[in-house]
């Protein structure tokens, strides 16, 4: 099932950077949503291509149409949502070469040896295109989980390679990101971010870095003990996403410099309401929410197209050069937020559901 | 299902720490493998408490029993192998005070919210006693991974808080790791850890670091493209064990400070053979192994209970304080090996039957 | 989830009567199947509306298209293949009395208990128009079992009414079942039972019957021993299908009347290859083939909608009468026949690849 | 997973007839339910061989022992539940000559086909004793049922071979099932079937026939529009029982001789409470509840152990033959009244949660 995510909310996705179109259908949605394609267009527009000039100007309008599970009154009926969005602007020619070559830290060679076939036009599965579904699925997750729920996801970049943004998770809001293109709420790092990264661009190189993701309003007790604690399933959620090659949940990585007296996070109750006067754990203890922010923070490497000579071999096992063409992101990480926000959303809502399941 | 995780090698584990004991159910293992208690204590001995002076003493012998699954020529049967462990050294009267007391950092709150119910003599399904079930299962995927598919795991102690082990995971050999008891095959940096140790337990403290996994032989092919890829179950797979905080695959973080340029991987070929000249990428590309090593680290945050007097409240959602009592590690990364590698062998071996069933 | 059905051939059906179309998408195809859309139409139009004169008039040309999932050469790429057909002749207003009043022994009124809202225009979910998606996949399933697996699937109408067919299920042919259009191979049989479907349909009610389903080829070993049985996978298969209330493998309902010694089937071997002197077991045992012919009998109950007046309800609850009106089956059998192939074959795919993963 | 049954309240049961003992692993259980070993033992009393006269006289007093899963209080903590009976009476040397020859009509050859290798003393999990472990599930599921949910589950002996029992599934009660040894209701027609079952056995015989299942005091709405339709899931629960070869819902194989006037289930209303005036759906419409009884019948064939000399093959693949030894039993069926209700039971309560996720 490699295409499928979530055990009650739950996601299918499909479709090829080229060909009819990518989708998602949405299976186990609640009943009597009001949901409309303007509910989704939102979160597509900032992850698709050509937003604005420090991404790739691939022209897509990515226009979601919803095909099934809605009723004639606009509510959900319950049933499979089917969503799509026909692929437009398609220059096969772009990747000539790469139909006989692979490219460096590409997924062409690991298809060919999983598969023995290839749809070598534009990365086919391993294209950033596939998470269109992911990104109109999670503003579903995202609906469900503010109006039924009372939370509130949010994703933004807190760094592009050594540029590091300061951002305070318990206030930032969606506005904040959205006030420049980089999505760094942080307006200054923002402002390098973007100069660094057209330098970048002009060089035919590209940058990785990190985003951050946020869920607040999460009540204690969302998650599992064991094989799904609510970290364990972020972490596999952002490790899904193309380029990301780490995550850490609270403290993380940092958290190991301290000791267990100066990590600990303690409990103080005031008007019988819980809280933690520090929030090394990231909100989430024993793989189970307490009631404080999630937060997170995911790793996304530098995209693997250069426009420069590389080394690398055919399909028939030579040794060759390639150098990158056609249209790509110097850097994935503005089209990353939304995608870390619905693969966040899509986690969130599957464990609420898992919850009332079993604990209401 | 919170309690199972893989796909086609699926365990189910069960117990808590205090109790009838603690027990995984294997399904799906293929048949006529050769298989008895003997191919599975070793690595429960490695994971077991009272092995060094450097873990917590509570002595407790692991005896591992095969219920069911086994032919009486010693084969498995390609049925559900079941496999005990009795609980012995509990001491219920130690976590007198944790009745009506929450742990800080510790899971007792978070399942009180979940389930309005816990089991508070040792820490339930939170405590490292839930991941004898991993170990075991593990060590059957181990068996079946280097017998049947030539592939080795191993992981080691890579850090102890500021202390970093200079370890090559090319050549790096179980014996390496077993040479000292903190697991770090570094012999200096071994040294150096298991002195700063043994300080932290005195001061009734505790500290955290990294253990690196690796898998050697992977074929090309393994994985999935989207939601299923190699680092996502992977990543799942550590921030499911108890104190993981952070995941990140071949160059992770660290990664991100390089340009796409400088961190590719190039493709070589000799003699039809295919490699890359460096391994940025940690063997996986686009969620799928292309044949290198494959390597990634995990954070785990120092143990959540220290031997002073720390704030928390109490189940009536007053303020009080906790001090730490009974029998605790000061640091779980010497345990944690066995149960990196144990999660790493159990998603390699799902992968590696899922990519026979489609594709072979 | 209410829409997949498959653990490693996995399909995923969406779509309502109404709306934008009906669709399927199939995951975990293995690789390097030739596929285009002439080999799923046929088995469309062999269950569409409006092919003769004993089924609903309803003009679908319900003409398939692949959306994803196919290289440029025409092979599978062993990601998603999404299958969709638009919906084009809907009449909505044929259903404005359903809107207030709920159909006897339809799906309206436990729709609406269920999810408190419902598609009323043409059954929603609830529609024979679902099972598109599955004779779809169903095609591919059948393609992949011929061609790989020298496994053929066919099914036929056995009984319409008290109306019984004499078919010898080792020896019927596809073209002995499209020989007339009701799809009971015996000739004789099927002429009375066309007369009496248009002598029903002439009244304006309807008949059931009895879909034999037979797979010829499949070696032995399929299956699993558990809740996974072969049979245990069928039967909900079956029941899975609209308006079919019973399933029997072998000798069924019938055996019972036999003892256990006139029951048993014997093996015999000759040149080492192993046969049974009789076939009660339906080609399966303990679960799983033994390599007989595999045969089953599904009760399909005569069509609910009728063009008399009846007793109902309204959604307010009070009691009316509501008569049938628009364009349907007088008899579902002859439409059902491609739907019992479709799931066989999918039931038989699914273990077919999950034996491979487990025991190859 | 061929040993998992369930997607919210998830079982997984383990063990063969000999070896270490049979067991489950409930998972997904509600949490604060009181919950102990004299909820389990009634269920598997009903169950166990050496009960009457007219099962098997095997010795085994299968006592349930709880080993993980509830609290100090006697409460489920939420987390999984094992249950553990020993084998007791095991006596191999009564299998010595099913060594090397397959049983006609049962599992041996499968197995054989499917492994390479099998249990062959007691036949493995193919034994009537793999139950053990459902029933002791079924009877948490049917606890939870009864104490949340209203719903009260049953079965009963309906027919022996020819004989046929009058029981009104509306009004019929446990004690009535339990009133005599056969688990007839209808007292009249038990005596016979007893006198037969007897008679049966004195031959070295076996007969097979109906148990029916009833399912009383669920709300509408339960079940799934599509793969996951109530009947299929009961179908896929009954066929995954040991020698079960058929089920029907409502009206099921008869209702074919009706028309659709003449099957459809008026629907009316008093005081805004609906019912139908007749119950051919069998309680269910659309794979959904409608608030009536639900009913169905499950064929379970003649045992295939008869003590007669009967032809068949050797692990060799040469023509040999084979007389039934050992301890077993005439007729399957008042053992198998447990199996269905705890079947039945795990169905709807899976049903419940999924139901309390997506649409409470």
């Amino acid at each position: 099932m490699a295409s499928s995510f979530g055990q009650l909310f739950r996601i299918t996705t499909w479709g090829e950077s080229h060909g009819g179109g990518v989708g998602v259908v949405v299976d186990g949605c609640p009943p009597r949503l009001k949901l409309s394609e303007a509910d989704i267009q939102p979160d597509l527009d900032r992850r698709r291509p050509g937003q604005s000039k420090i991404v790739t100007p691939r022209k897509e309008s990515d226009t979601i149409q919803i095909l099934s599970g809605i009723s004639e009154k606009g509510l959900t009926l319950g049933t499979p949502i089917s969503l799509w969005v026909k692929n437009e602007d398609q220059r096969s020619e772009a990747y000539n070469e790469m139909k006989d070559k692979f490219r460096p830290s590409h997924a062409d060679f690991t298809y060919f040896a999983k598969y023995g076939v290839r749809a070598w036009q534009g990365g086919g599965r391993a294209s950033a295109r596939e998470t269109v579904g992911r990104v109109a699925a999670g503003a579903i997750a995202k609906k469900i989980l503010r109006e039924k729920f009372g939370v509130e996801v949010l994703a933004y970049v807190k760094q592009v390679q050594k540029l590091i943004g300061d951002v305070n998770p318990e206030t930032v809001k969606l506005k904040d990101v959205e006030s420049n293109i980089v999505r760094c709420p942080d307006a200054k790092a923002a402002e390098k971010m973007i100069r660094l990264i057209e330098k970048i661009r002009s060089d035919g190189n590209t940058v990785g870095g990190i985003v951050e993701g946020i869920a607040r309003g999460v009540p204690a007790g969302w998650g599992e003990p064991v094989f799904d604690k609510l970290e364990a399933d972020l972490a596999k959620a952002m490790l899904s996403l193309p380029a990301c090659k780490g995550f850490e949940s609270g403290d993380g990585f940092g958290g190991i410099l301290l000791t267990g007296l100066e990590h600990n996070d303690a409990f103080r109750a005031r008007n019988k309401k819980v809280f933690t006067t520090t929030n090394r754990s990231g909100g989430i203890q024993g793989g189970i929410s307490n009631g404080e922010t999630i937060f997170f923070r995911t790793a996304f490497k530098p995209v693997a197209t250069v426009m420069h000579e590389q080394d690398t071999i055919s399909e028939k096992l030579e040794n060759t050069t390639l150098k990158g063409r056609g249209r790509h992101d110097p850097c994935v990480l503005p089209r990353a937020v939304p995608m870390v926000e619905a693969m966040t959303a899509l986690v969130l809502v599957d464990h609420a559901l898992r919850q009332r399941a079993q604990c209401s």
